[in-house]
């Protein structure tokens, strides 16, 4: 048996990495992301080093098309993020050396492994939201990944405002109408002109933020009854969101559906900073025979 | 081969019928729903007539048990409907003939028709949505029907207000905060005092209406992205709903997401009234060796 190979392809930061097929870590690097070619170089560049690699994960940031046999499955799709938009990038990884490759989003890297190892361990249907820069999903039910007509965008559905908040929102396509143009991070800073981080945690700002968060996973929980809902990113580093968000999620629900204990329910996640590349490796371990 | 069964089980009417491994119906009755007992005692007497029954598929109205393993598997859950709370609908089935049941909802049952042979059968991921006196969904993604902790209620996500709607809602949970509420049958009755069908056209009735439908929609787009979102129930009945649909979409939408074309993407069943008990025969059909 041979390596099994991670890609983290963040819009700031590529994590590359190779592990044994018991997930041992066995050499991990680092670098900030440039344009799709340059990054590409130094992503194998890395890999050359290793003569056995039986398959390798990647988990890029998007929009990227996922859907198979369509004609730019592999690519980068249209992104403000200069020498991205339309890059081959799985197509450049298979020129470099022909092996499987698991080709998913960021998010379903992370989702995936919180569902294999992390705080979804035992369920098997699940949400695992991030909240940071902006906002998305992966979601598994009964044991997949979702994905249709392309991969989820979960974090652009569509909420009712806060009777408290006058904010304009951020989302670029949406406005003040979505999740992430009211509850990015970038959102929460714009709202209050603060850095998210300095404003305390029994400010305003956090019930507001919680009852976005919650009506998303209310809609979430309607559509498709998952067993849990994890939250990853920056914004659920704080930790007095994961009450709020319990709280208004049962005002909001108002005892309409049977749902697990909402101390259950509603979780952080539990893989922490190592989720994309563990991911990545579980994914690759899926083609592996 | 012995014959397929099918229950059709709504709130007003239960439908029953036993076919051919074609689908070629033998037989069929209807009558209206009495409490659970009573119209299971109907039930059984139409299919002691067939001794040869190799499955019978139950789609029935909810909330039901769909969880296997779960200690009231089978049963209907809470109802305001008088004797069927509780009511064990699958262990009477088993106690009178101990063959295999598949049991679901009633819009699962008609959803899977659609997908098998109706609006959908060329597409792997679909919403099927029932807009009548009640809203409610069946949806399949890569192939299977969607639940987790129970069966989605994908009736009741959270929409924002048209700015024109002074309406409160009719959902006695969430009142006018979520689609069911806003967008029914009896919502579109309540609202304008007047009866669905006898509202022209060109009223801005459904212009609203529209508005609602295309705002699930495109949540159900960004979580799901299935390859088509299928319209059932007596409301979408009203033909001009489907153009008024579209409009909608790609204006909320504010393309952000590559979705189908929208005159193959947001359409009518194709099934019309037999999609239940087919989806029912389809079903039963999975459980025959
Ligand atoms: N303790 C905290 N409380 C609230 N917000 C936080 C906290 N820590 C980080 N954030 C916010 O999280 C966001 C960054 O999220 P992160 O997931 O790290 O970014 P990215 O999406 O770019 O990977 C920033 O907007 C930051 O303000
Ligand atoms: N042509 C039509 N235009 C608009 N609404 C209609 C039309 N036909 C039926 N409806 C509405 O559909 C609703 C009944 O839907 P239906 O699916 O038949 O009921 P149920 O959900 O009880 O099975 C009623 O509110 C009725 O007013
Ligand atoms: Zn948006
Ligand atoms: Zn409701």
């Amino acid at each position: 048996m041979g390596l099994l190979g991670a890609i983290e392809a963040g819009g700031t930061k590529f994590v590359v990495a190779v592990a044994d097929q018991d997930y041992n870590i066995v050499e991990r690097a680092a670098f900030p992301t440039l344009n799709g070619e340059k990054t590409l170089d130094q992503v194998i560049a890395f890999f050359d080093q290793f003569e056995d690699i039986d398959a390798i994960g990647i988990a890029a940031f998007g929009p990227i098309d996922i859907v198979t046999g369509s004609r730019t499955y592999g690519h980068v799709l249209d992104t403000p993020k200069t020498g991205w938009s339309g890059y081959n990038f799985l197509g450049r990884m298979k020129a470099w050396r022909d092996i499987p490759y698991y080709w998913t989003t960021d998010v379903n890297g992370a989702g995936w492994a919180e569902f294999k190892t992390g705080a979804a361990k035992d369920v098997d249907n699940m949400v695992y939201l991030t909240v940071g820069t902006g906002v998305g999903a992966g979601i598994v039910s009964s044991g997949h990944l979702v994905s249709g007509y392309g991969h989820p965008e979960a974090g652009h559905i569509f909420l009712q405002k806060h009777p408290e908040d006058n904010y304009a929102g951020h989302c670029p396509f949406h406005g003040d109408n979505c999740l992430e143009g009211l509850a990015a991070g970038p959102a929460i800073e714009e709202r209050w002109g603060t850095s998210a981080k300095g404003i305390a945690d029994d400010d305003i700002a956090w019930k507001i933020e919680a009852f976005y968060l919650a009506q998303a996973a209310l809609d979430y929980t309607m559509i498709l009854r998952p067993d849990k809902i994890v939250f990853g990113g920056g914004v659920p580093h704080r930790e007095i969101l994961f009450p709020l968000m319990r709280e208004s999620f049962a005002e909001q629900m108002s005892d309409y559906l049977n749902v697990p204990d909402l101390d259950e329910y509603i979780v952080p996640v539990a893989n922490g900073d190592n989720a994309g590349i563990l991911g990545c490796f579980y994914l690759a371990k899926t083609l592996v025979k």
